[in-house]
């Protein structure tokens, strides 16, 4: 782990890494906020998985979270969206597949399979080697993301039981193998077989029994994807059915973009600092 | 005056415009931030002018200013650096002169001074126009900004007592005159007369005499163009001699980056909205 940036923001540590990944078989990169409080105690994390063609350093210039992250004592862990690389299988005319696009699933079928293996990086690789490199609590964590990266939140909370103590997302994927978006990267990391695609469903995990956890998702009415990709109905449909408690809040005028995050980070932050609380 | 985007944020509006200036004879791009209170009320104005190579959008994107706006009840206005187009003079080859340069001042050289008159545009034109068009109370303004619009927010207030009620800076270029970034452009745009430059330094604005007004200026200890283009103390130094109050702050370790900006920017708007109430 190399650390490659060391910026000073809100009286914590913005810092910015590479190491070689041994899911990904690639150079990744990440970024962590640590606030003031990690100067001298371990502290919570939160994970950020952002969306389509973003990389780590969107959310921490675009999102405003670190003054909240700083002012909770929460660290901020951003993670890249798909390995990367010339060795690395892409769909260079395409921003919805490929680099930029890693959906954070584990790719079946090559060529994807050799390197886009974003779910073990995001729920494994990653949380084992910032807790045992910098000062976070570990174990305790939870996550977060915005569009392909909310799917990507609410999949890795559905699947992994007691990882996480809250999720919440930003206008998120809801049930991406009704989608666009989602037909497209899961056809061609996982097959044709659809039956194999619900395992990466937030909808699919949903119905097929998932375990509550504290859950918050906003979604803009004004997002231009809304009614193409994002499909969240599907989402809060299941949940009701299941009676699984789910804030949901549709925010009036609100678009796709950093702007809508921008606006409501803040509580985001104070939802999962509420579930955080070490003591 | 045309908008061109229009983005809710922070339960306000995100706007932004065009229109063909008289004072820079080019179309000239801005945006505006109406926070809630607007949609009822007139509110006063923040203006923020940005450093070297930014446009507009930086500020809006990267500083989390929209929020504090939003709970304070202030409008920001978010010129552009320099005037735009083909029919501009510029240097290509160059950063720091030319489009996304214009130091906020009016040139009196061409190719220059045909369209570079970027300080009657930011102190007159732009605010009798938004003022016009847009719920703010007229007259009631302020004003900060960022390395080169540090230096731009500097100057405006100092040389039109009365216009703003506080000033403010991050990491502001205290005197041009003694600094490679200022005699680049005050060379190219005024001439070699270097006592016609002196009415464009705050430092030198300073010693001849400026009145006071509520004054406040963060600069990071880590900043990379500390030593050599920013020089605070020369205008810490003048302020001291003629005893007009500052408010400087060293902040220990932060850079020059937007980072910075976003540590601070709510004590900033804080420091403004005291000066800007109209009850």
């Amino acid at each position: 782990m190399r650390q490659i940036e060391h910026i000073k923001e809100s009286g914590g540590w913005l810092n910015r890494y590479t190491h070689d990944s041994a899911c990904c078989h690639c150079e990744m990169t990440f970024s962590v906020y640590l606030p003031p409080a990690a100067s001298t105690r371990k502290v919570p994390a939160l994970y950020f998985l952002s969306g389509l063609t973003c990389t780590d350093d969107n959310v921490r210039v675009k999102a405003g979270a670190q003054r909240y992250a700083a002012a909770l004592g929460i660290a901020l862990v951003m993670p890249d969206t798909s390995p990367r690389g010339e060795g690395v299988a892409d769909d260079p005319d395409r921003y919805d597949l490929g680099q930029g696009a890693g959906f954070y699933i584990n790719a079946t079928c090559e060529p994807w399979a050799s390197h886009y293996q974003m779910y073990d990086y995001v729920t494994r690789e990653l949380p084992a080697l910032v807790e045992a490199e910098l000062p976070l609590i570990p174990g305790l964590k939870s996550i977060t993301g915005h569009s392909m990266g909310g799917h990507g939140a609410l999949i890795c909370a559905f699947k992994n039981p007691g990882a996480y103590q809250s999720v919440s997302a930003f206008a998120p994927i809801c049930n991406p193998v009704n989608c666009g978006w989602g037909e497209g990267c899961l056809s061609a990391y996982l097959g044709d077989d659809r039956e194999a695609w619900n395992a990466w469903d937030a909808t699919a995990l949903v119905k097929a029994g998932a375990k509550p956890l504290p859950l918050l998702i906003d979604q803009g009415t004004g997002d231009e994807f809304l009614a193409e990709q994002l499909h969240p109905r599907a989402l809060v449909d299941a949940c009701l059915e299941r009676n699984i408690p789910i804030q949901f809040r549709m925010q009036e005028d609100y678009d796709h973009s950093y702007h809508f995050i921008a606006s409501f980070i803040g509580e985001h932050l104070a939802f999962h600092a509420r579930h955080l609380q070490s003591d």
